[in-house]
């Protein structure tokens, strides 16, 4: 069994399971080994825990997490913490994964960018949609606004209040938020380069008529053309459908043309990408490549479905798969924690 | 779309979703039906809401749902049922399903033993273990004293506390509640037929230990021979590894030899039964009959556990599938919660 030790001076880790990406998915992981008596790992690009629920919605409410009625993205990940306490994960915040280098003997090194070094017996890629990036739209300065007034995705929408709001894009996520943050914002403009939208028909609808009866500005045919403004966003031009220039004054750009694959080095490790994400096996989330497994958002399969709750199930039969290459041999049993609860480390 | 009606007086109702079972995959279920804005309808032999885990074991803490570092199993249920207001289930309990009924166009017709007569779109099976009885060994006249002192399961530990209590088996159950019990009851006397146990080793060890210690009575190569009481069970009679009789004082035995399956007329249906299970397509958890499915611990296939954050997995990919049948005309868009919430029926 790997001995398990805590950062130290040369920055050498060895563990039992390395999991890229501490989400919600990557911390029930460590949840499903410890019960088996494996021990985790955590390392992340991110400066915290929480992966996307902490980086991009904390003050959001979920409503789909089962047992939830409504829950906060940050108190479930709180919670989730709570739940592996027994189990004493140990986390590389801040890194990038740089390298992965098979051993001999079937384990791994995994070398990140700050020159962490992991020894891990088997790898499991839990990096969620922050294996992604937002599409940015070809406007010319517009990286020179991010951050000030320009943004990708709406991590809490409270920042948008009393503001002059314009949305670009024509899919779901345009489409919710412009409804939304009509609620919130001082006014929303909703740009989009079609007549039609891809989104789900009731949310158009709704965009419709809130566009119908004032409460926001449609702008169809038309494209995101020219962003200006002193330090911070205070114009947008548009092209409207005339290729007439629109200038409209503006506190927030909200680009939102979905996201394009960061995999970085995990493209180059032999996996299966399948339209941007991992395939994988549903026996065991295994990928093609033994020892690695990829579970959550990053995974795909026939049938898959990007929800938090689904990626807790492919933990849960990963840890199971995972057990023969920690501890060849024990015979894997599998236990209930109702009888006896949790036992710690 | 069906349309969608309360029992009444000749007990037809008429439903989307026909859910067998409503324990809590059973009811996490009609959440993720409602999102795609189908109506259900529950059928459940068991008098009230919570399937095995409110008949079973409610004042039990369960460890294993994902964000609940401890949650207790009717508060589980509770919470779920909180979720699922929204979408407004209806509910027929005390009622076993005892046919079904194919219609020229591809819908069921369900008719339950008090002759409540259900028309659904689709039928899912979610009768979880609640669809097994357990194994009773034979001993005379064990069925006179069952409710009398003999159970087949623990359904409240309290109800053993400073009571003499026998338990027979060599499984996880068996030694895990000697294991439990041993801390609450007056004495606790483990029967198994062989030397060792089929259980997990390290319980088996905990067993061995608490034994050594004098803290329970280890009877091997023994089995359960009579029962006695006026009443309520007063002695067990054990036939040791010699042969002789043994007869000790109890107020309690809880012989724990598994489950075998009591599948009744779901086993006709056509459904492939592998190790008294339902065997289901991981794509979508549909059967081998069109239009029926099977979730939680009822169904089976490779990687399967038995865990109810499973059941949960399984639902959500059941819903998306089940939609085709019950909107045909519909395009289904997947939506997240995160953004707009639930919206009630």
């Amino acid at each position: 069994m790997a001995k398990h030790q805590k950062p130290n001076a040369n920055k050498l880790i060895t563990t039992d399971l390395c999991i890229i990406g501490a989400g919600p998915v990557g911390l029930f992981a460590v949840f499903e080994a410890g019960l088996l008596k494996m021990r985790c790992h955590l390392i992340d690009a991110l400066p915290q825990i929480g992966g996307q629920l902490s980086e991009i919605y904390p003050h959001k409410p979920i409503y789909d997490i089962p047992g939830y009625p409504s829950i906060n993205a940050q108190v479930l990940i709180d919670n989730l913490l709570e739940q592996i306490k027994p189990f004493n994960p140990t986390f590389t915040f801040g890194e990038r994964v740089e390298a992965l280098e098979r051993q001999a003997d079937g384990s791994y090194h995994i070398i990140g960018n700050a020159h962490t070094e992991i020894h891990t017996q088997v790898v499991v890629i839990a990096g969620g949609l922050g294996s992604f990036e937002p599409r940015r739209p070809e406007v010319p300065r517009l990286v020179e606004f991010e951050g000030r007034g320009v943004a990708y995705m709406v991590k809490n929408p409270e920042h948008y209040r009393d503001k002059r709001v314009i949305i670009a894009g024509g899919g779901d996520s345009a489409l919710d938020w412009t409804v939304f943050l009509s609620g919130i914002a001082k006014e929303v403009t909703l740009v989009h380069r079609s007549d039609s939208f891809r989104g789900a028909p009731d949310s158009a609808e709704k965009v419709f008529s809130l566009a119908k009866h004032g409460k926001i500005k449609l702008l169809l045919q038309s494209n995101l053309h020219r962003v200006e403004g002193n330090g911070a966003l205070s114009h947008v031009a548009i092209l409207d459908k005339a290729k007439k220039e629109i200038i409209l004054e503006a506190d927030a750009l909200i680009p939102l043309f979905g996201l394009s694959p960061k995999l970085g080095p995990i493209a180059h490790w032999g996996l299966t990408i399948d339209k941007s994400a991992i395939a994988v096996d549903t026996v065991d989330y295994s990928t093609r490549v033994e020892r690695i497994y990829a579970i959550g958002d990053i995974n795909t399969y026939p049938g898959k479905l990007k929800l938090i709750l689904c990626g807790f199930h492919e933990a849960a039969l990963m840890a199971q798969s995972a057990f023969k290459y920690v501890h060849p041999a024990e015979k894997l049993s599998f236990k209930y924690t109702t009888v006896n609860g949790v036992n710690a480390f």
